[in-house]
């Protein structure tokens, strides 16, 4: 019978999966349209990664996965041997990484499942045990996701509470983080979503998130659909609205945590940061343990990656009309790095990352090892 | 004999009057076309300044004065005597106040050029030597403004200079300053325009200036018109850009400065200051001394206008296509406020106001008395 999801359920559903069926929220059309698309194979999945119905890293990961389970949930006529499925699952997962080479969760994912499968194999002659045990894996790969995001919400909304210590408080984000980033509920996000299912939260602001407006397309259409008080404002406002008195804790998600606790996030969390530390307001990265990379021994070992001008030329991400003066070069860094002197916690699934009173520095690698 | 305004056209010109000739570089359709609109009397400059040819606080005032100057210039068949040349004058004026009323600049420039004309008629009974009077101190207006901006910039550059000790400088600036919203050269942007001059520019730096864009709009198209080595950034992206160590020094323009140097200006201007002063990079605001307001104490008496939703919810500053969730809330000020903290030096037509070594605070009112 057809496992149910409904964790998954009880917020926005970027990922819509019951055994044997899946559906991705087609993000391309948001926040115009909500309209949900059908994948029945790993083809459908690896358009879908490819034209971007899906983004976000783990949710990419998710999405594969799942479109080549449900591949071999409906593969009725398959009768081959475990050898045949694991060969036949192992090519499919190859053609799905290669719909976003670059993507580091959706090739580390792969390479988990291939492992899986076999070492199915390796306790049975029957292909179709060999797909079931794919079939779960997949599964439980979004299940983790979910709980682990749900871990990272409550741990976030206590710490925040008891930081602030007060009744009511309001939240800045930047980006989006939420269930249209992950399998389901998000991480800065769902930090976001646990305070307001607590009652505590006052109001959330998110960031436009310039050139790509993932702000006020992704994250404004989640708040209003969940019904979040929520406010936009342009990214430069940020610091203004801070020195109002409106902001008491600011929480953003991370791309690359580095060993020392730099961050690497969207362009402009540095820039928020620093006015958060100004202000006194404290700020938070919320990201699952996986983003923490321990080979990094800080943020200046990380590599930015340039985006297209066209970002900021054209509307639209660059599809829509000329905005900009012909002929002016652009800047157009994806990320920024903010040093862990700016971070006040490092909200995870097994608990937050505070800094050592010795030195005022996080150490990661002891957390890691401690909760392992 | 016409009078030719050289100096303005040494640079890229909004306005371009001859005697009797007026001509608006149409700031609607930038930066997509360049075209200029003929202005041929008071009612095509009411007309130009509702419609937003022409923007830019001393832009404004200085267009409506020329439309004036302009028609009664032309005014062939007018034959009537000081006091009839005088009501004519008087009601135009408050006709082209009409046009946009919170413009303090305009009622201020409307309310100066009517003692003008009321001055010439006690000593002439002529209606057309009132015009003329009328015609030179419209011309006045434009010619001290760009010779303002000229001096704002020859001050600034040789202060950022000597601040900086480099040979070759790169600046950031937000906002539009230039030729498109002064009578010429302009403040800020004039600043770097002085700078490439005397060859000590290395590179400019505009942020796109959301949500109405007129750092990619206007101040890209100024860079690029002149040949001004410049790349537009994002707003957020203006600390990641300092901590890459690619800016020397920041100068933006000032709606409004008060009495201690606390200074009002476009949304994002206080965030980039914060950056600057985390990064010990000189922060430096430009405005003629018409900015400054003595009867403020400080930034906080200075009330913070909020625009339009729409700006961020739609492109095109809110004419264009639907950008943002639906139902999102809306949280968009015009301006915000730098403290005199965060600034270095206040650029003015009469030197730099630097601050007083003893107490670390501007006394913008010793500065005027000494240099008034």
């Amino acid at each position: 019978m057809a496992r149910e999801f409904n964790d998954v359920a009880a917020t926005l559903q970027s990922i819509r999966y019951n055994r044997g069926s899946l559906h991705l929220l087609d993000q391309r059309k948001l926040p115009l349209e909500t309209t949900y698309l059908e994948i029945r194979d790993s083809t459908d999945g690896w358009n879908a990664i490819q034209d971007m119905v899906v983004r976000g890293a783990p949710a990419i990961a998710i999405a594969a996965a799942l479109s080549l389970a449900v591949e071999v949930f409906n593969l009725d006529g398959f009768n081959g041997s475990a050898g045949e499925a694991v060969s036949f699952l192992q090519n499919k997962l190859e053609y799905l990484v290669s719909s976003r080479p670059t993507a580091v969760n959706l090739s580390d994912a792969a390479g988990k499942l291939k492992e899986v499968v076999s070492n199915a194999a390796a306790t049975t002659s029957e292909g179709r045990s060999v797909f079931q045990a794919f079939i779960e894996a997949a599964e439980v790969m979004l299940g983790d996701d979910v709980a682990s995001n749900r871990a990272i919400g409550s741990y976030g909304a206590s710490c925040i509470q008891q930081q602030t210590g007060k009744q009511k408080l309001s939240v800045l984000t930047h980006c989006n983080t939420g269930s249209l980033a992950t399998a389901g509920y998000g991480t800065a996000l769902g930090v976001i979503r646990a305070l307001h299912s607590a009652g505590v939260l006052e109001r959330a602001y998110c960031t436009e998130t310039r050139p790509f407006n993932q702000g006020s397309r992704l994250t404004a259409y989640e708040l209003v659909h969940e019904k979040i008080p929520a406010t936009l404002i342009a990214d430069s406002a940020a610091a203004a609205l801070m020195k109002a008195g409106s902001v008491d804790a600011v929480v953003v998600g991370a791309d690359r945590v580095a060993s020392n606790g730099d961050t690497a996030n969207k362009i402009g969390t540095y820039s928020v940061a620093l006015s958060a530390k100004f202000h006194n307001v404290p700020f938070y990265v919320a990201a699952p343990l996986t983003s923490v990379d321990l080979s990094l021994s800080s943020g200046q070992e990380i590599v930015i990656e340039e985006r297209s001008p066209k970002e900021l030329l054209n509307a639209r991400g660059g599809l829509g009309e000329q905005v900009a003066a012909s002929g002016i070069s652009v800047w157009n860094p994806a990320f920024d790095v903010t040093p862990a002197s700016l971070i006040s916690g490092i909200i995870t699934e097994k608990g937050v990352i505070t800094k050592t009173s010795a030195d005022d520095a996080f150490d990661i690698k002891a957390f890691v090892q401690k909760t392992g």
